[in-house]
C-alpha cells in the first residue's frame, strides 16, 4: 500500500511553521462534514467511485485488436482525455514508442505545427484513431477528428469507420451521433463520470491495454486502496488527511501552492494529471490552491531554491518509489579524481533517493513543510492506487474548501468567445464583443 | 521583433486590479538604479551579455563531426546543462528523434530505468557524449559520465574519448582534470556565465548545430535586441518593463505566481527553461516571484478554472506565435452535426490563435492581469531573441527585488547531505545529522 509520512507538516518537527494535532482537531467538524458529503454522495460525480467494478471485456477486445492491427494508434483528445491516457503511459511504458508497437501519440493541442509532424512520420493505413471527448464537441478534438476522419476517408474509403473508436457519453451528444451514423465501434465514459475523473474508464484503461499494460491491474489497485480512502477517520484516511492538510496549510499558514515532486521521471506525467485534477476541481469563488508539477532530481536544480528560500508560500510533497525495477551501479573509475571518488559503488538508485531524502531534511532544517509519499514500485497495481487516492483526495478537499469539485463554470467564457470568432451560429454577440475589443486594444505596447 | 502588449495589465484596461503610469512613475527611482545595477556590470555574471559576440568556429566544428560520426548524441547535464538545449531542441526540430540523425537524447536525472531504457534503444558504438557541467562535479552529471565513460571505455577502449566533448570551465574543476588527462575535446562555459544564463555558450549552441541548427542565427537574433533590452526608460526597453510590471503586480497587488502561456507545443520547453532562470534567480530572502510553466490550449483544459476563478494571485503571460511555418485546413465533413459544422473551412491555426485571444479577453473581463509577447514565428534568430530578453529582464527583476540573481545559495545544504550520504570525504557531520533525523522521523505516518 502506499503510504504518507506527515511529520515534516507538523510543529513537533518543524516548530511554529508546522500544524498540530489541536490544529486538526479544531476543524473537526468540518472534517467531519466533508467526510460525510463524499461518503453520502453529495454530488452524483462521485459516481467514479463505481468505475472500480466497471466490466472490461469490451476494452479488452478493442485493445487486442488495435494491437493486432495497428501500428499507431492516435489519441484525439485534450484535459482530462489526455492527461489521464499519457500519465498511464509515460509511467507504465517509458521510452515506448522507441521499444514498443503499435507507437502511441497523443494529439491534444491544436498546433498545426505538430499535426503535419505527426502526420509525417505515421502511415495513416496502418493507424488506428482513439477520439475521446465526453461532451462530444470539445473545439480542439472536434476540429482534429474532421481532419482526421477526412484524410482517412480518403485512404480508406468505407473502412475508415473501422479505424477509429470514440469515446464519449453512452447516450447523448454529437460524437455519439456520428458514431452511429457511421457505424463506429465505441465506449462509454458514463455520464456522471467528469473528464478529469475519467482515467480510470475506457478513458484511460483503452491506451492502458493498447500499450500492453493489463487494466484490470490498475482498477484492482484502486480497488485495494478504496475502502481507506473512505475511512472517516482523518489519521487513518490517506485521502482524507492529504486534502486536511492542504487545507490547512493554506487557511492557517497562507501556503497556497502545493509542489508534487515524484523522484522518478516517468512519474512526471502523473503530476500533469494531478495538477489538472487539483486546479479546475478547487479553483473557484477566489479559492482553491495551487497545485505545482515538479520533478526530483532535476528540480533541485531549478525550483529548490525557490522552495527553501523564496517566500513562505508552499508545501512540498515528495513521491518517493521504493524499487524501480531495475538498478545500475556507478563503476570505480576516476578514482582519484575529487567529486567523482565518493561515488563509485553506490547505485544510481542509492544516489537518487539519497537526494529525495537530503532534500526532505534540507527544507525541514529550513522550516519548510513537506511530506513524503512513498510508493513500493511503480506498476499498474500501485499507479491505480496513486490515481484513486488522489481523486478521493481531490474530493474531500473541495468538500473542505467548499467548493463543486466536479464544475468548471469559469471557462466558459473563453470557449463562448472562441466560438464566437469562428462563426458558431448563437454567438454572434460574442464575435461582436471581440471585434470591439480588438479595436480598443493595444494602446500599451512596446 | 517580438513584442509586448501590456494594456490588460493596466488600470485603464481592467479597473482597479490594474496599474497606472502613476504605480510605474512611482517607482521610478527603483527602476533606475536597478537598470544601472544591470548596464554597469554590478555583478560579474551579466558577462553572459558578451556571449552575443563569441567566435563559434569551434562549436560549428564539434557539431559538424558528431553529425558526420554519430547516429545518437546523448547530453549529461542537470538545470541549465539540460534545460537550454532542450529548449532549443524542442522548440526549432520538434519529434526530432522521429525524423533526423544523430537522435538526441538529453538524459538529465539519475533515474535508472531511464538509463536502462536508454542504453536499451542506442547504439553506444554510434553514441556521442557530451558532458556539460560548469563545475564539474555536479553529482548527477559526475554519475552519470562515470557509467558511460565505463562503458564507453569497455567498447571502445583507448578510441572511447574520441567519442567526448565535455563543456565545462575553461580552467577549473574536475571535468576539465579528466578532459586533460584523457585528452577528451572540450568546450568552454566563461568562468562568469552560471548554469542558467549559459543557453547561448557552448551548453546550448552545440545542440543546436548538431541538430541541424545554425547556432549564429540564435546570436544573431540575441544581438538584434541587446541594445533594445539596455535601453534605459523603462517604456522602451522590454526586458525592463517585464520585471517591472511583475515586480510591481507582486508588491502592489499580492500576485506573485507568473503563469507562461505560450501557445505552441514546441515551446513547452522554453517555458520550463524560464522557469529556472525565474526560480532560481529570484527566490531568495523570503522573496522572489513563482514562475508557472503552462502551454496553450491544453492548459486551458487544466489550469485555466484556476486562473479565472482561483485566488487571486497570479499574472499570466502568453506567447503568441504569428507564423507557424505551416496550416492545416479543417475540411467541410459532418457538415449537419452540431459543434462541427461552425469549423469547416477555418484553419487550426486560426483555432488556435482565436482560442489565445479569447482566454485573454476572458481573462480580462473577469479583472485578472494578462498581457500577451507576441512573436513573429519561431526559428533560431527570434528564439535567440526570447532567451536573451528573458535573462535581461531576470537580471532586472533581480535587481528591483534586491536579490542576487546570480547565486543559489539556498541548494547547498541538500548537495551537502547527499554528499554525507554519499561517503564524501570532509561531510561526515553531515552523515551523522542524517542518520539522526532517520531516528526520530516517521512518528507521524498512514
Amino acid at each position: 500500500m502506499i503510504s504518507i509520512d506527515y511529520s515534516n507538516m507538523m510543529e513537533e518537527y518543524i516548530g511554529s511553521k508546522g500544524l498540530s494535532n489541536l490544529s486538526i482537531n479544531n476543524i473537526s467538524p468540518q472534517i467531519e462534514k466533508a467526510y460525510k458529503m463524499i461518503a453520502n454522495r453529495e454530488w452524483k460525480q462521485l459516481e467514479f467511485i463505481d468505475l472500480l467494478s466497471q466490466d472490461t471485456a469490451e476494452i479488452k477486445k478493442a485493445g487486442r485488436y488495435i494491437k493486432k492491427s495497428a501500428d499507431n494508434f492516435l489519441l484525439l483528445g485534450i484535459g482530462g482525455s489526455a492527461l489521464g491516457p499519457r500519465a498511464i503511459l509515460e509511467a507504465l511504458s517509458p521510452f515506448h514508442n522507441l521499444k514498443k508497437r503499435p507507437r502511441v501519440f497523443i494529439y491534444d493541442n491544436v498546433d498545426p505545427r505538430t499535426l503535419k509532424n505527426l502526420l509525417s512520420i505515421i502511415d495513416l493505413k496502418k493507424t488506428f484513431i482513439n477520439v475521446i471527448s465526453k461532451s462530444g464537441s470539445t473545439a480542439e478534438t472536434a476540429a482534429s477528428f474532421l481532419i482526421l476522419w477526412d484524410k482517412m476517408k480518403r485512404i480508406l474509403g468505407k473502412d475508415a469507420s473501422k479505424r477509429f473508436v470514440i469515446t464519449t457519453d453512452p447516450e447523448k451528444g454529437s460524437l455519439r451521433k456520428i458514431a452511429n451514423d457511421e457505424k463506429i465501434l465505441t465506449l462509454p465514459v458514463p455520464p456522471n463520470v467528469g473528464g478529469r475523473y475519467s482515467v480510470l474508464s475506457p478513458v484511460g484503461l483503452l491506451t492502458a491495454e493498447v500499450t500492453g499494460i493489463d487494466c484490470n491491474e490498475l482498477l484492482r489497485g484502486a480497488s485495494d486502496i478504496k475502502s481507506i480512502c473512505l475511512n472517516n477517520d482523518v489519521y487513518k484516511n490517506p485521502a482524507l488527511l492529504f486534502a486536511t492538510l492542504l487545507f490547512l496549510m493554506d487557511k492557517e499558514k497562507n501556503r497556497h501552492i502545493n509542489v508534487m515532486v515524484p523522484y522518478m521521471d516517468s512519474l512526471k506525467f502523473l503530476s500533469e494529471w494531478f495538477c489538472q485534477l487539483w486546479a479546475e476541481s478547487l479553483g473557484k469563488e477566489n479559492k482553491g490552491l495551487t497545485p505545482y508539477p515538479s520533478l526530483g532530481t532535476t528540480d533541485q536544480h531549478s525550483q529548490l531554491q525557490l522552495w527553501i528560500e523564496g517566500p513562505p508560500d508552499k508545501v512540498i510533497f515528495f513521491i518517493r518509489v521504493d524499487d524501480f525495477g531495475t538498478d545500475i551501479k556507478i563503476p570505480a573509475v576516476f578514482k582519484n579524481i575529487e567529486g567523482y571518488n565518493y561515488l563509485s559503488g553506490h547505485t544510481l538508485k542509492e544516489l537518487i533517493n539519497s537526494e529525495q531524502e537530503a532534500t526532505e531534511l534540507a527544507l525541514t532544517k529550513a522550516g519548510r513543510p513537506n511530506f513524503t509519499i512513498t510508493v513500493p514500485q511503480i506498476n499498474a497495481y500501485y499507479l491505480g492506487q496513486l490515481f484513486f487516492f488522489f481523486e478521493m483526495a481531490t474530493a474531500f478537499a473541495g468538500a473542505l474548501l467548499e467548493v463543486n469539485p466536479f464544475d468548471q463554470p469559469g471557462v466558459e467564457e473563453g470557449k463562448n468567445l472562441t466560438y464566437g470568432m469562428m462563426g458558431k451560429k448563437g454567438f454572434e454577440e460574442k464575435k461582436k464583443e471581440v471585434d470591439e475589443y480588438r479595436k480598443n486594444k493595444g494602446k500599451w505596447r512596446i
